[in-house]
C-alpha cells in the first residue's frame, strides 16, 4: 500500500471540500486504489475554524515553512485562491520536491508560466483540473482522452453565476439586477460580483482551457471579454422569438495558426446542445479532428464538485513516476507563430431605436451593406411616439466591420441608440 | 524522444481509423506528445486490402506469431472484434510482454476476468477505453476523474443504433421497421441487427462500466436486457403526451452492496439531458457522492471517434511505467458480498387493450393495488367497437410485483392483450 500525505493550504469552501472527500472517502480511496492518501498538514490562518472543523492539532499550522520543510509531504493542495501569497507558497513548495495540486484559475491563468518550469525543473508536477470549470473533467480530457486528436474548436458555459442569471432571465422573465439579486441571495453571486458577471472568471478559465487544448499560449489578456450586465429582458425576449436563448459562452477556435479566445454573451440556437444547460450547470463542447464533438457537462463550482476534481488529481499524480510539461506554457506572450485574431467573424444580433420614418430601416442597411455586412433576419418591433425598436440578425461579418458600420449608424441623425450588439453561434 | 513500436490486429472499420490517426496525427502526436508511435505491424487475412489503404509491404502480416516474436511491438491494439480469435491473440500478446490496447466489448465483458490476471502477471497494461461509447472518454472518466467518488448511479445511452431508430419514431413519427431499414440503408445498422436492436452490444457496454463504476465484477449474464423491437409508434406517441421520450437506457444503480444493472427502453422525463441525445450520438450521465452528476456526449461509434479513443489509450499507456489492475475483474462470477438485484423498483408505463365496459378500469387497478402498484396517471384512449385501449402511469413499484400483477391482469376475461409495458425513469 503506497502511503501519500498532503498538506492543504487554505481551508475555505474548497478546501473544505477537499478535506472531507479525503477524510470521509479515506478507506474507500485506499481500497480501490491502492493509496494510503493522509492529510498531514493543514495550512490556514485561522486555527479556530480548522479545528471546529475537525483538523486535529498536531496537522494545523499557520506557517508555509512548517509545509515546506516536512519531507514526508508528497503533494500540496492550493485551495487559497488569488495570486498571492497562493503563488509563493505553491513556488515554495515546487522547490522543495512536492507536487502541487491547485484549484486556482487565475493564478494559474496570469502565472503558469512561471510555475510550470519550477515544476519541471524540479521533477515534481502542477495539477489544476480543479481550476477550471470545477467536477467536470475537462482537463483530463483533453490531456488522457483527446491527445491524438487536432482540436478546432471549445464551446463552454463555464461560468455557473452568469448561467444562473440568464437562466432566471430566459424561464422566469426576470430583468437582470432581480435575478443577479436572486443569485446573490442564494450565494451562487458574491456582494460585488463583477468577477463573475464582467465575465474575468470565464476568461481566466478559458484561457487556460484553449492554451491546453490548442498547445499554445492564450494569456488571459488577449482574451476577448465581455460580461452579461448589458442584457436585458427585451434581448431574452428577442432571442426566443428567433429561436436562441442568450448564454454567455467562452469560445476557442484554431485554424492552423489562427487562434480565437472570446468570452461574451451568445445567441446559442435553442436546438444546440449547450442551449439546454440549465441555472448553474456548466459544460464544454470539444471538437477535434478525429473524434468529433465531445460534450461534458456537470457542476462547474461548489466545495464537493470542485474538491472531487482535487482529489482526482492528488490521485492521478500519486500514481504516477514522472510527470507531463508543456512546451508552451512558458511564455507571458503569445508564441512566435501564433495569431490571437481580434477580427474574428459572426454571425450578429443588432437591436436600435430609430425614428420610426420611412427609408430608415433601408439607410441602416446601406451603411451595412457597405461594411460588408448583409442582413438576413429583420424583426421590426413596437413603436413608442415617433420611435421605432429595430432588430435584426446578420449573416457572418467580420467584428470590425460590424463594428464599424455600428458606429456610423450610431452617429445618423435618424437613429437615437444603438441598444444591443450580441454575438451569434 | 521516446519511441513507441505498435501492431494493428485488424484492419476493418475501427482498426483503418486507428492506422489513419496513427500515420496522419503522427507529426502532431509527436510534437505534442513526445511519442514516436510508429505502426510496425499490421496483422490482417487480407493483404490486398491492407496494402490498398497504405500499409507497407514490410509491415503486413498475417501471423500473429511475427507480431508476438517481435521484441520491438510494445503495445498490440486488437480491433478484430469478437471473441475469437481476439482472445487467444491478445492472450498471447500480453504473455510475451506486450501491452494491449482493445476495442472488444463482447471479449472484455465476456473474458476480462481471464485477461486481466495475465496482463496484471506480465506487469503489461491492458487498456480498452474504445470498447465502451466510441470516442467518449467514459472509462477515463471514471478511473482517472471519479476515483474520489462512490459512484452511485449510471445511465447511459450507449447503442447508436437503437438511438438513431428510436429518434427516427419519435421526431418523424415512422413504425420502427420502417426506422430500422433507413437505419440499415445508412449502414447504422447490420443486416442482422440484432446484437444493437435486442439490447446485447449495450449490456455488454454496460457489464464494463457499472463493473468499473462500482468496483465490482456484474457479469454480461447478470444484466438485466430487454430491446426496442417492441416499441410501437403508439408508445412513442403516448410517451410524448406524458410528456416523456422513449430510449434504450443502460442503468446502473449502487446502494451498499445492492447493484443494479439493466438495459431496456424507458420512458425519460423530455426536460431529462439525456431525453436530447438524439440520433446516433451516445451519452452516459454519472452520479458520485461528491462531484454529483457528470454527463459525458459524442459519438458511440464509427471508425474516427473510436480510433481516437484507441490512440488516447495507446498513448495513456506509453506514458506509464507501471499499469493499474483492478481487484475485482478476476472472477466470471458476481463477487460475495456483491447482490445484483433482479426485484429493481420503478415506475412503469402500461398499454393494455380491454373491454370498452364501466368497470374494466376500476378492476384492473385493483389487481395492481393488491399487487402494492398505485396508479399516477390514467390516459384512457380512443376505443375501437367493444374495446378500449387503456394507458397509465405507476408511481414507484417493484417489478416483481408489476409483473406478477400484469399476469393476473392478461388472465383476466376483459382484457385482451397488455400491448406495451414500458419502465420510466
Amino acid at each position: 500500500m503506497k502511503k501519500v500525505n498532503v498538506a492543504i493550504m487554505g481551508l475555505g469552501t474548497v478546501g473544505g471540500g477537499t478535506y472531507d472527500i479525503l477524510t470521509q472517502n479515506h478507506g474507500y480511496i485506499k481500497s480501490t486504489q491502492g493509496l494510503d492518501i493522509r492529510v498531514k498538514r493543514v495550512l490556514d490562518r485561522d486555527r479556530e475554524k480548522a479545528l471546529g472543523r475537525g483538523v486535529p492539532q498536531t496537522a494545523f499550522t499557520d506557517n508555509i515553512d512548517e509545509v515546506v520543510a516536512d519531507k514526508d509531504i508528497d503533494i500540496v493542495i492550493e485551495t487559497m485562491g488569488g495570486v498571492e501569497p497562493a503563488k509563493t507558497f505553491i513556488t515554495k513548495a515546487l522547490k522543495s520536491g512536492k507536487s502541487v495540486v491547485t484549484a486556482n484559475k487565475e493564478l494559474i491563468s496570469k502565472f503558469w508560466y512561471e510555475l510550470e518550469p519550477v515544476a519541471k525543473e524540479n521533477g515534481v508536477g502542477l495539477y489544476f483540473e480543479a481550476s477550471c470549470v470545477g467536477g467536470v473533467p475537462v482537463i483530463r480530457t483533453l490531456t488522457e482522452s483527446m491527445q491524438a486528436n487536432r482540436i478546432c474548436e471549445l464551446y463552454g458555459i463555464i461560468n455557473g453565476t452568469t448561467n444562473y442569471i440568464l437562466t432566471k432571465m430566459t424561464e422566469e422573465g426576470l430583468g437582470y439586477e432581480t435575478a443577479l439579486r436572486e443569485a446573490q441571495q442564494l450565494g451562487y453571486a458574491e456582494f460585488n460580483p463583477s468577477a463573475d458577471v464582467d465575465g474575468y472568471d470565464a476568461v481566466y478559465k478559458l484561457s487556460i482551457l484553449s492554451s491546453l487544448a490548442f498547445h499554445t499560449t492564450i494569456p488571459y489578456k488577449n482574451v476577448y471579454r465581455e460580461g452579461i450586465t448589458r442584457i436585458t429582458a427585451d434581448d431574452i425576449k428577442s432571442a426566443r422569438e428567433l429561436g436562441y436563448v442568450i448564454k454567455l459562452l467562452a469560445i476557442g477556435r484554431r485554424d492552423g495558426n489562427k487562434v480565437e479566445a472570446r468570452v461574451h454573451p451568445t445567441f446559442v440556437p435553442a436546438e444546440h446542445p449547450l442551449a439546454s444547460v440549465r441555472g448553474s450547470f456548466n459544460a464544454v463542447l470539444l471538437t477535434g479532428d478525429y473524434v468529433d464533438d465531445i460534450m461534458l457537462y456537470g457542476r462547474g463550482a461548489g466545495a464537493r464538485p470542485t474538491g472531487s476534481a482535487i482529489v482526482s488529481d492528488v490521485i492521478f499524480c500519486a500514481k504516477r513516476r514522472s510527470h507531463d510539461y508543456t512546451d508552451f506554457a512558458v511564455s507571458e506572450t503569445p508564441q512566435a507563430g501564433t495569431e490571437i485574431v481580434g477580427d474574428f467573424t459572426s454571425k450578429y444580433y443588432i437591436a436600435l431605436t430609430a425614428l420610426d420614418r420611412a427609408g430608415v430601416l433601408a439607410s441602416v442597411a446601406k451603411i451595412l451593406a457597405e461594411s460588408g455586412v448583409s442582413i438576413n433576419t429583420i424583426l421590426q418591433k413596437g413603436n413608442s411616439g415617433d420611435h421605432a425598436t429595430i432588430t435584426f440578425l446578420t449573416h457572418k461579418a467580420g467584428e470590425h466591420a460590424v463594428m464599424g458600420a455600428l458606429e456610423k449608424i450610431g452617429r445618423s441623425e435618424y437613429v437615437r441608440s444603438i441598444d444591443s450588439v450580441i454575438r451569434c453561434l
